[in-house]
């Protein structure tokens, strides 16, 4: 249910079965049905929404056919949120081993055991509805996004396995998204919009990017695949997570994210601030008895002074890798907040401009 | 303040400057300012009245002066309640590379960075003024306690440095506790018991045991120490925290425990229960939709399965150390809540003959 536009950027209610999304939305990642060192008490205390689990993760270890049997992935984890599962192409092609792919599927070994495994549209689809995510993805090739002649090729075959998994989806309390893929081309991206939107799906992912191109790229990407989607439709741009990032793709009409970022970065030390990360394992926050963010809202930063974070990190304290991580998903869940009251106040132009001027890109 | 005995069991309430404790009383590990995985929240929750520092590590790393100046270890750390740091003497004589002791004191290496360093009785009394526990330890040396030449020799020592530890503390809000050493000959014990109660210590220790004896011959050694020293005054059992061996202990006379075990045995999947220990890397917990433990009222078991754990533990999830945490520590205050419970009673004799009837005792 979209509530108004500002410029291109999009306030809207998306209604799942385990409650409404409130969007621009970013998911955090769960990947082995936990989104890592933090619980779901933790989730709720954060403002967390909605979540991803990875399907390729939870078919190997530990199998769709034991989560359904102890209840669901909801019950499996106890979290009583929204979930969306992607579709496990993406692992697939970067995780696993000796892959095979035809226009049926792909054949793969598995990057824990080395066993031999199969994904067709119609398996990822059985996958996904006994997992039982509110919101499933169907299976789709993730090429090269500078590639034209191997993009050319792949959209095809992703669009017919878009078909395969649409005809095979049964659930009725399920929703399931198609992915518009097609690189840096305006041409096929305007194709798999098209294509896909007369499938009719619950929502459109806006999948190959964030995996090579530059942000140039990725943001003129965005400029030419938003207006080919279904205003109505949420749409949801996949592995971004990048706080410049985010800002830059909700000015363009997205409304949903995920991004394993926020929770990697953390592990590493590297915290998220207004004015861009500070690692905390510098040198230079040895005696620094301020919060991480002064006008932070999240436990960490209302208990933990910098110097002491630090030596929890240089220490090799597991504790540091949870309070960083509970920092930067509060990051994120906070700019998205800031990010819908400013699209309902109609001053997203301006909140963008001050958000970006404010935030130092960097990667440390 | 002892209010009853039961047997040679007692229940007594022990003021600090951050609160009194219940005991007999356990409390967990934070070697490094840290209860591993475990916030000041969490041990408020889970009902922990004391927790224990490691002078050793925290004079290496960040430095007891940094410590200082951030406002002591229980602001750096934000636990505001009672703490008890050992006296490094344990972890120099395990863990420092080569260690050079004379009667003033002993020289080792980092076992982090190789430096150089030495520990007197007075440089201790300096780092734990610093740091600014509830209860100090005072340095002692800790032999090997089937060693009876070694440990006529170093008792001396011992007491030489409980005198000089006594000398140079001069905190007021900082109680010094002595260490009773002698390993397992009862006449040293006595001896050492009486040499230290005539310094007059705000609480004694019972050092130098659950570290390569027998679970007899350490029993045999409480049986000894434990009526050598003043009834008015806490007795500390140093490193032990197996339920049996508290049981134990309680029934002879102590009133306080440390130990790792609840948090280290966790961290490898060994979880606590009425029953014993069960590991729950076992493959018999793949699909068994039960808590931990059916009677358990921790956040761990009141929201996860077995094979929800399990699965985490499989797949190398840092939530699965944290959740078994919480599990193994909130039994062992229950142990103690029980166990005081029963003091208070008369029925511990009851209380003891059936916690260890039913509890198997394993290393798993
Ligand atoms: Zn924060
Ligand atoms: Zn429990």
């Amino acid at each position: 249910m979209l509530h108004r536009t500002d410029g291109a950027a999009r306030l809207a209610t998306y209604h799942t079965p385990h409650g409404a999304i409130q969007m621009p939305a970013f998911a955090p990642v769960g990947t082995q049905a936990n989104v890592k060192t933090l619980e779901p008490r933790d989730l709720h205390e954060l403002g967390c929404q909605i979540i991803l689990a990875n399907t390729y993760h939870l078919y190997l270890r530990p199998g769709h056919r034991l989560i359904q049997k102890l209840g669901g992935l909801h019950r499996f984890m106890a979290w009583d949120g929204p979930i969306l599962t992607d579709s496990g192409g993406y692992q697939v092609f970067s995780l696993a081993d000796q892959r095979q792919l035809d226009d049926d599927g792909v054949t793969f070994r598995s990057h824990i055991d080395g066993s031999l495994h199969r994904f067709t549209p119609e398996m990822v689809m059985e996958i996904e509805q006994a997992l039982g995510p509110d919101i499933a993805m169907v299976l789709d090739e993730c090429p090269d996004p500078l590639d034209r002649a191997y993009n050319r090729q792949a959209l095809d075959r992703t669009h017919r396995w878009a078909e395969r998994c649409k005809a095979s989806h049964t659930r009725p309390d399920q929703a399931l998204f198609g992915i518009v893929q097609g690189g840096i081309f305006p041409d096929l991206r305007q194709e798999s919009a098209a294509f896909l939107t007369q499938l009719d799906f619950h929502g459109y992912a806006i999948g190959g990017l964030a995996v090579g191109e530059t942000k140039e790229q990725m943001y003129a990407t965005l400029d030419e695949t938003c207006p080919a989607l279904p205003q109505e439709k949420p749409r949801y741009l996949m592995g971004v997570g990048a706080p410049e990032d985010i800002v830059e793709a909700v000015a363009r009409g997205v409304d949903l994210f995920d991004c394993v970022l926020p929770t990697r970065i953390a592990r590493n030390g590297s915290l998220l601030t207004p004015e861009g990360r500070i690692n905390l394992r510098n040198a230079r926050f040895a005696e620094d008895p301020r919060p991480v963010q002064e006008d932070c809202g999240c436990y960490t930063c209302r208990t933990f002074s910098r110097a002491y974070l630090r030596h929890l990190y240089k220490a090799g304290e597991i504790s540091a890798l949870r309070l960083g991580t509970i920092h930067n998903v509060y990051f994120l869940m906070e700019l998205m907040r800031q990010i819908r009251a400013a699209i309902a106040a109609g001053t997203f132009a301006d909140f963008r401009a001050a958000f970006l001027e404010r935030y130092q890109i960097s990667n440390q």
